[in-house]
């Protein structure tokens, strides 16, 4: 398995304009998005840098949610074009599903598990997940809060491209 | 405040297609919807008899969505349709927001917070929620996961309807 493709996490904190990501929360999840879909959807991802997610933000047509409580809070969102989506899922389920099935739905929270699983393992921070959430709707987005720093993560495969939106603070106590 | 709107919460356990929501999960959502909308949002609420999410899943513009992780695991959804979303949203302000604001997305995610706060505190169950999400998108919906069984608590207002929904399972040890 390939490692070699572009080294995309920050070494340095980022700014965004709810305050600073510290890059040991992103770095994991760069990892976890690699290593999913290299194993389990058998493709390899370009990862590109990741930035501040905007105003207004981007939209979707899929996105997978996953909570995360602890000794940080926050969330990871996996968010695709439909087509990308539908290449992925069936890549992943090694067989083509409809659109409109619970397997889809399934196949794409089943993703975000598994990426949030692997990140929160390397966070340094005990931190729990909750089940995924996942929206189905042409254009839509999510929402930018203004009290949690939100980074996106670029991620192209070559049947489509996707991409990963952690938005995530530390707290010094279980909330 | 009137607490005598119509009694909703299921007293025994209700059924879906993946399996079986504790009522005790339920009462506590229905408690803290009650409450948040009096005292914050200042409408009374009539909230009718919780039911087994179908497929096709309802559609909605706007979506609050918070995770839990713990002893219990899962998410509670607020949904709404955009203009009940914002007659509701300048109640709680106590001003008009712009819908493509941030401060109107915040102001969601603050009732979604607080309904999953107050909730928490009566589960049952050693439980942490994380930041919310605030879907935007005219007529997307929340998937059916199938390994979770999810509720939809009808709730109505004097300026618009929204739905509350469960997903929500017991699990016996920290997820």
């Amino acid at each position: 398995m390939s490692q070699s493709n572009t080294p995309a996490a920050p070494t340095t904190s980022v700014t965004t304009p709810a305050g600073t990501i510290d890059p040991k929360l992103i770095v994991p999840f760069v990892n976890a998005v690699r290593n999913v879909f290299m194993t389990m959807v058998h493709v390899k991802t370009d990862i590109g840098r990741p930035f501040t997610k905007g105003v207004p933000a981007p939209q979707h047509d899929v996105s997978s949610i996953i909570g995360f409580s602890g000794e940080v809070v926050g969330t990871c969102v996996v968010s695709f074009e439909l087509e990308a989506a539908k290449q992925l899922v069936a890549s992943f389920a090694q067989v083509e599903l409809p659109e409109d099935s619970a397997d889809f739905a399934d196949a794409l929270g089943e993703l975000a598990n598994m990426i949030a699983g692997g990140a929160k393992k390397d966070l340094g921070a005990v931190a729990s997940i909750s089940t995924p959430s996942v929206i189905m709707g042409k254009g839509h987005s999510i929402a930018r809060l203004k009290d949690v720093p939100c980074l996106i993560i670029p991620c192209s495969t070559e049947v489509g491209d996707f991409a990963v939106e952690i938005s995530m603070k530390r707290v010094t106590k279980a909330a």
